[in-house]
């Protein structure tokens, strides 16, 4: 039985999320695909590191951050390790890179990744920075190895949007991405379009727990304009930045803004426009916009919604409703079980 | 350079478009996969037959449909030849099953497709009547003879549900599935809803071509069914066939009832849903119902759309606006595309 080692850098919410889902098919993943899934290292900041060349104990790797909130240091497997060593050193097929997102410079993500590729290893990123970053570099790094490089999870979180494209779309050319990306961006103008100040969504927010202490990332628009990014690289070949996009957050949107859009029918949604012109240019922009209410991208259950104009299938439109933990975990689990499939043919 | 051998039986718009692409494309499939794609005969019901087991000149045989109407029986690779016969005893690859849809049997498609399986040929079908009807037996030959069976083209055209359930979507369940599915009954209660009869209607979708001279197919539910058959038999195993189905077209729907629904802020659709019970049995119903006109399914531009329900990724909504010739053509396209990867690694 061939084996598929994979070294998690980073295990949050996706990380568990990947961890369970993993742990609930594992051994009709074996049957199906005569490839057993072992995981032989885990990696955090802060919550101590597991290591074991032969294969963790997953289930129990979750306990532990569950009931203890760290990883047990009198545990066999416990570790003291950090991630740059991980990926430069161990032993593993496939490198999870799940650490958290640095938005502004993609590091030291796409520095595990580019580490990866170059050691001819395979690579899964839930972390949008590396692609934002330098999607081309490592996209050509990981074709000259021979290796699988995937990361369904950056974009609509487990929303099969670069499966799709790579697999589906083939030869398909994309002029146009339409999108509403970021999810705590609706929360907010839904709030305030029931008359709540910005001020009194964002502490609602914080109580729920879906607000971060500091949810600049999400409001100045960095997290859509991250996404839009990634979404232009892979499915336009924009070899774009996010400094090249044309940015306005929600944070100077009012409730009197709100409040007269709906009276002309309009809600206000941070819109994400990506373009390729006709000289070959592009145009990358993400900015409040009042959108028609009637307009299926007005619909307020929705997480995210993308419009992909092609030239073979028109338009496409793809809708993500659900906003549990197990869609992000799932994006990470797909691109695992597509790393599986390559290696059950060769 | 491994070549992959294609018989094409039916050569309509389908057909014709797909070669459009395939043609358009070939230069780099060859490139990127390393596998030439060469069409070895084509069949047509009462146009002709061409057969060259070295290739046919793809660009010469849309030519002599377009402007001759028919192959030209001077031709060299004129050939006088049947489906059935191909699909037993010509030396291809992969049978590509474009031959009229017989709603009320899938035959004799279904048996093209089994008698290419048994031999250990792979098979693409845009034909929905075998997977309406004997979905599971194909796909247990399929698997039983370690030879593809695709079939994207089958609902909503070449936007990628099959694909996407198969490769993007693994292991995730699918619970439900709501879906408006026929273009046809869109167009006419469209019109409908501007006042004009039913029959007036009719007349007006034949002069523009596309209605058909009998649209019963259509206006009965049949087309739907069958589609909702097909997405229940591969997304949930519901192992259904088409007369199972709760079916009510829309020829009862009057005028009056659009006018009245809409007084109430609704559209009619012609609707599709399916889903699994908690007993495991299945529901499966087709029949016009009130949609509230700010719902994203009453999106009057939308060709055809699906939700699917599903345990790891929530609800995703699929939405298609693209009718060009070219969607369908891509359908078929896309399956050839995925059994020259498949082919390329083994």
């Amino acid at each position: 039985m061939k084996t598929c080692k994979m070294s998690v850098l980073g295990f949050g919410v996706a990380g568990k999320a990947f961890a369970r889902i993993l742990l609930a098919n594992r051994e009709q993943m074996i049957k199906d695909k005569g490839v057993e899934p072992i995981v032989i290292s885990i990696t955090t900041g802060s919550r101590g590191c597991l290591y074991n060349p032969d294969g963790l104990d997953l289930a129990e790797a979750v306990r532990q951050l569950e009931e203890e909130g760290k990883f047990n240091p009198e545990y066999k497997d416990y570790a003291v390790l950090d991630s740059m060593t991980v990926a430069e050193t161990i032993d593993y097929d496939v490198l999870l890179e799940l650490t958290p997102l640095n938005i502004f410079t993609g590091q030291p993500a796409a520095d595990h990744i580019r580490t990866a590729l170059k050691r001819g290893k395979h690579a899964v990123s839930a972390n949008k920075g590396p692609l934002a970053w330098y999607y081309k570099e490592l996209k050509d790094l990981a074709k000259a190895n021979s290796c699988c490089f995937f990361f369904e999870t950056t974009v609509m979180a487990g929303v099969p949007i670069f499966d799709m494209a790579d697999s589906s779309m083939q030869y398909c050319k994309v002029d146009k991405i339409e999108g509403i990306l970021n999810a705590t961006t609706n929360f907010i103008l839904k709030e305030m379009g029931k008359g709540t100040s910005y001020e009194d969504t964002l502490k609602m927010g914080r109580e729920r727990g879906f607000l971060e202490a500091d949810p600049s990332m999400d409001t100045d628009g960095w997290d859509a304009t991250a996404k839009l990014t990634v979404l232009m690289n892979v499915l336009m070949d924009a070899n774009l930045t996010p400094d090249k996009v044309d940015r306005t957050g929600i944070s100077g949107v009012t409730p009197e803004e709100i409040k007269a859009a709906a009276e002309r029918g309009n809600i206000i949604k941070l819109m994400c426009r990506g373009s390729k012109n006709a000289d070959g240019t592009i145009t990358a922009k993400v900015a409040p916009e009042e959108v028609p209410a009637n307009n299926s991208f007005a619909n307020d259950e929705l997480v995210a919604v993308v419009s992909i104009y092609t030239d073979l299938l028109g338009k496409l439109d793809i809708m993500q409703y659900g906003l549990e933990t197990s869609v992000t975990g799932y994006g990470v689990f797909i691109d695992v079980c597509r790393v599986l499939d390559w290696m059950s043919v060769r």
